[in-house]
């Protein structure tokens, strides 16, 4: 299939992360983590993120996502979320099911929560027929393609720990945001009083391999059970640290996320340029993503030749992602098939 | 760390394999599956199991054999299996918490059921204060390294539909049965009734990707969800796929298991030299490992060498456990190393 | 306790209800409903809602409305109910627990689901990243007091089965609702193609005891064991069957309705003659309930004399409920106290 | 239905209790627990249980022995138990569902645990791949009708605490145990370690109800949120704490478990006259049922009369089970029958 715009992970695997596998894949090693690559990584993992973060390899980000939710709450806790989050819409009730916990649901203008409108959500404390609200969820960077500022997080964080709850991020594409914030991944964390994290890399040249990066000690207990539990224990776990000892020391998160971020923005670029009235790119183009509405025809038409996702189809939206492996060459075939179109 | 007996899943990926997921490396792939290596995939499938089995790749042999019971079971129900069973004692109860279905465990003498064994525990039914009986489940070859021959799992088939009950094989191993069976996949399945198959390919040379496959049409019921909220879907899934299409495609799933059930035969043959008295190989040696009981002054002592499970502590047995990488050498330094201890 | 407006389960027992336990209590009868109370009781519900109506008693409303949903719904399945609807919120995430499912949420002016709102959350069928919609869920008569009709429940119905899913009535309060309406509980259930029913007597004079009651025969599948399994499971069940009996036979029900329903009518008029400019009543007074907004100071004031619920404390919006003991005197004492304050 | 030996809870309702639900039904009262009643009722389980103990009252013993295994496990946890346990063949998987934990169970002679049976389960502490031991579940008086003495007791608490675990005691039928062994509650349960109960009143002479009661504060966590979601919630808990009332003031508990507990030694000694080499009796008869092994044909014969269970039916053993109303004639006339079929 020809490279197209319908998701980052539609691309396949940064050469130097093969390479990683392929340079593990000597003699024995420990299965479920007690091996030298799991040691060396875990290390890594508390360079970037602080001295007391524990990182717990997944296979894939619901794993991720549902793992930290675990941490954070027992069922009869809730979640506060945006509508749109990929916990929320994207899992098929995973929370539901593997913890049992309920989400509270908050729309946003663009992805992102408030502590305003967080704050709808938080009643009820102490009765016991509602949930009780214990954790915020933030997605950084959104669903929709849009960054929390700093402050914002660290409002949030505040935000959470004033009701004594806890700050989960959903970092699917954390590098994205790290490179277009010009942060460290601790700056974006640990310092701003992040609890806990879904760190993710498949969406950035990985093979497959997420990670729970729980960074308030408080939340590190029983973890390794819960994990298995979930069925989320790989066996050759030396191939997934394998891939983030790569992609945290040669770069590759940062060239990658760059490189995705620059092509989402050429792609804006190329857009604005058309001037098109039957064109509205509908939010900021912050990472590696672009949402537009434009008519339904067109959109259909352009689907012919490329796939990519509707992301509301009563209002004419849809979503194109661009990815490590986008080039700039795709991205003017792609305009101009469009612009073909209009 | 040096090749040991400790797993079959502390051994790397065979050449081919890590070739197969470099040749899928082209261009873009949708993911979750709709992609042109998982259709071959499942073809291939088709072809060993027969024209109706389906496939879901999965990410574990935890995540195939939850999938499985959840296809069989819903909560109230229970799967017959053996004490000894992986879904019984090393799942850390994922089946209870994800499915939240009971298993009735039943003491073998060699990891085995039987129709008599199991009848023991099918009673209750129509009792609403029981669990009710709804599936057995026989792990081929099993957790001790024995086989059940074709008409011992014929018959179990038949006492489960007598029941209205569905049966499951564990085969996270199924590669080492049937080179020692000398028969076919769907001559060790299908044709004798089992209903659905955990089929592992990780403990046998693959990198990570193990899966479901429901023989039983009638099992094979909203599976994509199922798998989806128990975070079993792979993102980049035809990364699996290739890695399958490999194993089964270029003979390596017999030649790996062929190998590593050769390998425990020498093993099992260099300790019958040694001659001593002092050990005692436990179970008839069928596929890829040996039980051995030993002092255990002199199974401590080994272990600084070699790591390897006890796998009865107040009993002395260990477990030795051959891989496809493991080298005649490997056997003849092991058991020279057990030698000047003995 | 004085009686007040704070619930209509802060009453007591209607006589006829007592008078039928002590009469019950004879002798010997088998546990868990196979008894000759209950044999007689379900002969009555089927009188009431067709001969194919299959009723299950438990405990209390959670375990009707749960065990309801788990009867339409797995735990991939989604419902779809208005936001202000007893399931999501006043259930402390009981569905998501025991289910594991989704609630899909309607914001709507009154209380009360139409088609159009319902549609708004069909979509992604088919599409295993989503929880799939499976049943609606409506509330007769709704939480803020309000009434479907006969023609808009039948809408409902019709659009659940067009999707092939089901129509949940959570009746808590049907007694009201019927006697409001002026219709026989098949009319409002059955005879419109509402699927299953949480029909409750706790609330209109019963000791304590709800039921579920399967009217699509297609639903009817293993209920015992799940009612069982979910802790609902009553051993004295005759105890709770005569209850019913005696509220079905005696037409208490029925009695007990209308004078809650009539009480409320009486509070709403006496507070209109109020005329104040600071009261406004919220919704349509349909059956025993009246939501009304006043100034804060004035509604917490009044509860020092009496208790009741503030609905949102936001909007100064509270509730006052009536119930089957409320008296004439009651309401005049209720309302003097309030004219005093305002 | 005459008084027959089916079980405890095939009797009605002692009077007193009934009196007691009449007295309470006055005015209005607050709902779920915030009332009167209520308040007093848990400073009578303070007298009885020592003065941390905190109660939660509950419908039935499924759920109170489900909401004590939520206070004392996460899902990856474990409860060793008897086989014969009724949460472990009695409650059709509810712990599996709701709490998602397994149940490591050993066989017994006599129903009755033993610190050597129950360190045989005591292992993989710090092993994911294996549930966590984390509480001790005993039946006092057991499944079998038989008894553990004090000392008995505090040495499974004490194996218990040494292991970070927890002494969880089902005590549906705790009052016979009491009256049995002539001791308090208190004296039976918290002065030995005991960290909760459940204690019932259902199966000796209450309408219904059951309760969960904290005996360790350090379990006291978030329960009446646990209690809510899993659908144990009352409404009118008045008329349960009435009961309860009733039952603790009045000496009903003793009055009703000295009686049922004196016509199972009477129907003990009735069958010892018969002196018939076809009677066995299995267990020394220490409460209020009488396990009995005789012919099939003979007890076949005599259900035709009298509803009992068949307790071990490959075994022919059945259970007569003795209730606060048997009668010595009913002892006389039960024995009668049974002689003239031997």
């Amino acid at each position: 299939m020809k490279r197209g715009f319908g998701s980052d992970n539609h691309s396949g695997i940064s050469p130097e992360i093969l390479q990683a596998i392929a340079a593990a894949n000597v003699d024995h090693a420990l299965a479920y983590g007690d091996d030298e690559w799991c040691a060396r990584t875990e290390a890594l993992f508390r360079e970037h993120f602080g001295p007391q973060a524990k990182v717990y390899f997944v296979f894939n980000g619901t794993g991720a996502n549902v793992l930290n939710i675990d941490a954070m709450c027992r069922s009869h806790h809730a979640v506060v979320c945006a509508e749109t989050a990929h916990i929320n819409v994207d899992e098929c009730g995973a929370p539901q099911r593997v913890v049992g916990c309920r989400l509270l649901t908050v729309d946003t203008p663009d992805g992102k929560l408030t502590p305003q409108l967080v704050k709808t959500r938080l009643h009820g404390f102490g009765f016991e027929h509602h949930s009780q609200p214990r954790a915020i969820s933030i997605t950084q960077s959104t669903e929709l393609g849009t960054l929390y500022t700093l402050d914002e997080i660290r409002a949030l964080a505040n935000l959470a720990h004033s009701y004594n709850m806890f700050l989960h991020m959903d970092g699917a594409r954390l590098a994205n945001a790290a490179v277009a914030l010009g942060c460290s991944f601790k700056e974006m964390t640990t310092d701003l009083g992040v609890d806990c994290l879904s760190f993710g890399g498949t969406k950035n040249g990985m093979l497959m391999g997420e990670s729970v990066v729980i960074l308030n000690p408080a939340l590190d207990v029983d973890m390794k059970y819960r994990r298995k539990q979930m069925t989320q224990l790989c066996s050759k776990m030396r191939f997934v640290a394998a891939q983030f000892e790569a992609y945290l020391t040669t770069g590759l998160w940062r060239r990658n996320a760059e490189h995705s971020n620059r092509m989402a923005q050429l792609l804006n670029a190329e857009l604005s340029i058309l001037n098109s009235p039957k064109l509205k790119v509908m939010y900021p183009v912050q990472v590696n993503s672009v949402f537009v509405q434009l008519p339904a025809d067109v959109w259909h038409a352009l689907q012919q030749e490329y796939f990519f996702y509707d992301w509301d189809e009563a209002a004419n939206v849809v979503r194109w992602m661009c990815s490590f492996d986008t080039t700039e060459a795709d991205i003017h075939n792609f305009v101009a098939a469009l612009k073909a179109l209009l």
